[in-house]
């Protein structure tokens, strides 16, 4: 992976509106563990700094979506430490990325069977945006046939694609527009979704409209869970919080100056919403502690 | 106006997305002085009965919209008066249809002036839907510049279409999806929308997604006030509500089979989260009456 396809792969990440931050967590680190293996010719100290170079582009690459900075921080504290043997650094490196990264899935897979064991079949859950945690769930209760209200998810529409999945496990489905969630959060038994990053008071930053789940939720006593690995939490506060912009056009409104249009893709929904965080911890009334040293 | 040419206009009005309810009603009494002027050579018992037929047809056909039945029944109590002069039935009935919409113009005009008072240039509304009687406000305050947010209203977007003719009247003007309508609200000094129907207790029936920018507008301090005129109010009660459901093709998903979609058009947002109701007689912190006779 010489600088150009590096350079190119980070403009993809950055560009990426189809998945979910554990998934662009776990692709960055397979970049890092890429160019492990394409500048293993390098001595130790280039390496060294190579690496870290590319790693700090990739952790900035995000800035909503703190588990891509976590995971690769997890990585970069490894980069200084001796190597097993001589010449066999880029090699314990490029091992040390996909270790964190299945890390990173098994955190998320032990989240998805904790919030599976508080679920029974028949229920009613209404979600939002389409988290790669909640797909890994939905899968494994497919049997149970869960009743689902998704909404579509604006503007790009990931709701939709989640709604074909689940369709295809058998689960009952009902797609709604995101202006219906008020409508229809008073019919779920939860309201249940994934996070791009929880903050240090357990607030939840994830796709615009979640917040307005949460209260409609609140508002119609309906709990609002949310399912998510650990390695998410980040010690950012909201005042810290980049808001990211995407290209007004994913409206697809030509009729209007795009000036005149705004795309900002998080909202933070406030922890005092929240009923319960659950990651591999398992389920908690309170917010997960953000990971040390990250 | 014969029975076929009668039946294609009311079908027309049932499935007319594009106008609001105010719009609508004035349509169903233009229908009715169209159809006085052709049934004029029956009798008058005749025509009173075929009137008061075509007449129950349109109170009927939209049955969230509570201003269309409203109207029509002010206009039906005239029915049985007698006529001024022999043979003149007919047109006396057509000029009171006319009488009863130019009353609903003139009610929206005085609850849009209310409404303007209220206002200082330069302050920043946000909205949902595209009312008529906001429409006339805007256009009245086109020389205030207000800083105006505007979601685009999913499924058919009249948002969008709102937007355009703002930034016509030269308003500064942000468009957002509906999800964003919980990180734009904080940045509003009032949330103001129109409304289909005004429930006794003041619960507000209009485009779905009404109710999650009350709710966001209640958790961020921002007064949210609903502004029509008084022949919106209903006697029904939430219970009684009809929950009209659109085609599900609207949406546009057609990866997705049309039973599992769900397209439901209006939403009722609850009086308690109600800052204001404004209508031809002013500005109150207390629901507006419904009409007496309606």
């Amino acid at each position: 992976m010489d600088e150009a396809a590096f350079r190119h792969a980070l403009a993809a990440l950055r560009a990426d509106r189809r998945h979910g931050a554990s998934e662009l967590a776990r692709q960055a680190l397979a970049l890092l563990a890429a160019s492990c293996q394409s500048l293993a010719a390098l001595d130790d100290d280039r390496l060294r700094t190579e690496l870290e170079r590319r790693c700090c582009l990739l952790a900035g690459c995000r800035p909503s979506m703190a588990v891509v900075a976590n995971l690769l921080q997890l990585w970069r504290q490894r980069l200084y430490q001796p190597a097993a043997a001589a010449g066999k650094l880029a090699d314990g490196l490029a091992a040390q990325a996909q270790a964190v990264a299945a890390a990173s899935l098994a955190a998320s897979q032990a989240a998805a069977r904790h919030m599976a064991r508080r679920l029974r079949p028949g229920q009613c859950l209404i979600t939002h945006s389409a988290s790669s945690t909640l797909r890994l769930l939905f899968a494994e209760l497919a049997p149970a046939r869960l009743r689902l209200i998704v909404s579509e998810s604006r503007p790009l529409n990931e709701g939709v694609g989640l709604a074909a999945e689940l369709l295809r496990l058998g689960h009952e489905v009902r797609l709604i527009t995101d202006a219906q969630l008020g409508l229809f959060v008073a019919e779920a038994d939860l309201a249940l979704v994934g996070a791009d990053s929880l903050l240090v008071d357990g607030s939840i930053v994830n796709k615009a409209g979640t917040r307005l789940l949460a209260l409609a939720a609140r508002a119609d006593g309906v709990p609002f869970y949310c399912c998510c690995e650990g390695f998410k939490v980040t010690a950012q506060t909201r005042a810290d919080l980049a808001r990211e912009q995407m290209d007004p056009a994913e409206l697809g409104h030509d009729c209007l100056p795009l000036t005149a249009q705004r795309n900002l893709y998080f909202d933070c929904t406030e922890a005092s919403l929240v009923s319960a965080w659950v990651t591999e911890a398992g389920v908690s009334a309170r917010p997960p502690a953000p990971l040390t040293g990250c």
